[in-house]
């Protein structure tokens, strides 16, 4: 419809911040049933055979309250509470995924300039949302060991950062898993600071060796913080169904932002996510066949990159989670290895957008392990090594 | 967990604009199954009655496209082809409801201090939103008739609005229509001044005479535009699905805007969405059902009104849609007689809320006639006449 340039098209600022996905732009080129895909973050679909729906409830066809239906956060308190956490099902908002957790929680808090702490690298989507707000990103050191407690502590001085975003349990995309004692440290230096916590938990559930240490917001006792859940991936992610928790300076500026953003997440979601939380003995027992399919392909890919990828990568064992992280000894154009093994039908993610720098590092690879077969991971990553190294 | 006043916390600019709704304020005070509301704008349940749900197919369960399922945006592009508005399932975002098309919009266009060009009184929940992001609202004259082109023509060409938002189907909470030769002279106003607007249409197929005109989006040919459209109100709102259409030069941002948002929105509440609007006579058959129901109730308020507040209030009477507007001939604190209501077991909307200026009106009433039975709309009417009149 539209002929020529229009000069009263005017958008907002933000939107000069706006970034689409690479993991998009890989899914927009992968239709095609074949392609090997180490790029997504998708659960295996035997998370969902023999699955059995509810008849859904009337109630669940209605308009709802914007924080959630009583049973669906009552569910969620209940877990929270398993952790440590101490949270009333009254602190709570069902949220359409974990992502419009974040999307909620940058708008309380982010003007442009904002500064936000967070670790580099870091989930994509949370980085991408962030700088849509416009946030100035303060990126905490992080490695082995993870922490560094004085630099830490000097940042959240200096920065006074609006709130800081970690996702401390098989961090997406390392893997990495805080400790108890680091879990501590960090809660008292935000405790010592009043520095907002914006915890991520999306994999905690996802462990294929010993349970994780309890989440960093229970450890907190005077610092304002965020908890971020989600059914995506120990249920069903096209239900698209998260948990935002909150302190009390939060809640109540975040549940009017829900409001705002859509009314209140699917009640029909709500409902079937419920019976299938209510149902414990076949939720633990999905989840043990899934994380014992988990564990095997974790080790097959681990087995794999020794063969493919020795001496030439170096990654950690994750102990839970969805992906390994892998850097390589030398740098190179990774977005053009990612086209040229997309024409061979394997897909990975290049790392560098994963960090809060623009900066081309052309080193770091993430490899997702539960979506693909045995027979996949073996195959894709004699492909991607010798795209790679011949 | 918090003990004293944490100085460090600080939240966006924005949140200064956050504000809750009346409406939510009301839902709160009324989990009283007894209350008799007219507040809210709820369908009837007899919507879904001896309503068949499918078996979800699997891939409902796993992630999935960010501008949701293509079967679901085929549906949605056969609707609005069948309106006149030449628009792909490319130009498609299948929305968590109409609010979140809003929602994406507002972030889309609005800077702090951005002029918005509304209607006045308009969609409360819009409002907010375009409040929340800043925006400097201009309202545009309506009223009977409808338009004053001459002053429309005006605002547009010296406030220069970054979209103008329109619900000009059975208008929430006026109840207006624009006629034909309405919406072709906005829709010429908008192509000569290359207006952006945002047209929200979700009353459209609640008609209780003749259909309504084509969207105003269907005669544009130059001026760029988006278009939002709902299942809730003729399907389920509890699936929480709406449509949101843009043209060329909008569309890759919303997108990219509602990947940031959420994801994409629930398959599953996508699937029962495709299942019902796909079996096309058994829809129109409910539709049809839920027609006659409504149109009795307006009728039954219509007369209620006749008797209980004849020459204390005038009101249109609406040819479709949830709503009649009442203005009285004299100014109340209107928010003390909802209180008093409220304790009498009665609901209603103020108007004030629903108007661009903070000024106190005090003179209007929203009064839902879809939701409460015959015989609330009788004995609801009565306590409300008796709390203003008596």
């Amino acid at each position: 419809m539209q002929t020529e340039p229009r000069p009263t098209l005017a958008f907002s600022r933000r939107i000069e911040n706006l970034q689409g996905s690479v993991a998009r732009h890989i899914l927009s080129r992968s239709q095609d049933a074949d392609l090997i895909s180490f790029a997504g973050g998708l659960p295996s679909p035997e998370m969902w055979q023999d699955l059995d729906l509810p008849r859904l409830p009337k109630s669940a066809f209605q308009y709802g309250p914007s924080e959630g239906d009583k049973s669906m956060r009552d569910l969620f308190a209940e877990r929270l509470q398993g952790l440590g956490i101490a949270c009333s099902p009254k602190r709570l908002i069902v949220t359409t995924g974990s992502q419009q957790g974040l999307d909620l929680l940058s708008k309380l808090f982010i003007d442009p300039g904002s500064p936000v702490g967070i670790e580099s690298p870091t989930y994509l989507a949370a980085l991408q949302n962030f700088q849509l707000f416009g946030a100035k990103l303060v990126a905490l050191p992080t490695g082995s060991p993870l922490l560094s407690l004085e630099q830490w502590s000097e940042l959240l001085q200096t920065e006074r950062p609006r709130f800081v975003y970690l996702n401390p349990t098989y961090q997406n995309p390392s893997g990495a898993c805080y400790s108890l004692e680091e879990r501590r440290a960090v809660a008292s230096l935000f405790d010592e600071y009043d520095t907002v916590l914006i915890e991520d938990d999306p994999y905690r559930d996802l462990h294929f060796e010993d349970a994780p240490p309890p989440p960093i917001c229970s450890f907190l006792s005077r610092a304002p913080w965020a908890y971020l859940s989600s059914v995506s991936k120990i249920l069903l992610p096209g239900l698209r169904i998260g948990c935002l928790a909150a302190s009390e300076a939060l809640y109540p500026h975040l549940l009017k932002l829900k409001q705002a953003a859509d009314l209140h997440s699917s009640r029909t979601s709500q409902a079937i996510a419920c019976h299938l939380l209510r149902d414990a003995s076949s939720l633990r027992q999905r989840l043990a066949r899934a994380l014992a399919s988990y564990r095997a392909k974790r080790d097959l890919m681990l087995s794999c990159l020794e063969n493919d990828f020795h001496e030439r990568a170096r990654w950690l064992r994750p102990s839970g989670g969805m992906f390994v992280w892998l850097e390589l000894a030398k740098q190179r154009d990774l977005f053009a290895d990612l086209e040229n093994c997309l024409s061979e039908g394997v897909a990975f993610m290049p790392g560098d957008p994963f960090f809060a720098d623009s900066q081309r590092h052309g080193r770091y690879l993430r490899l997702n392990f539960t979506h693909p077969s045995s027979e996949q991971i073996e195959l894709g990553l004699e492909t991607i090594a010798s795209q790679l190294f011949d």
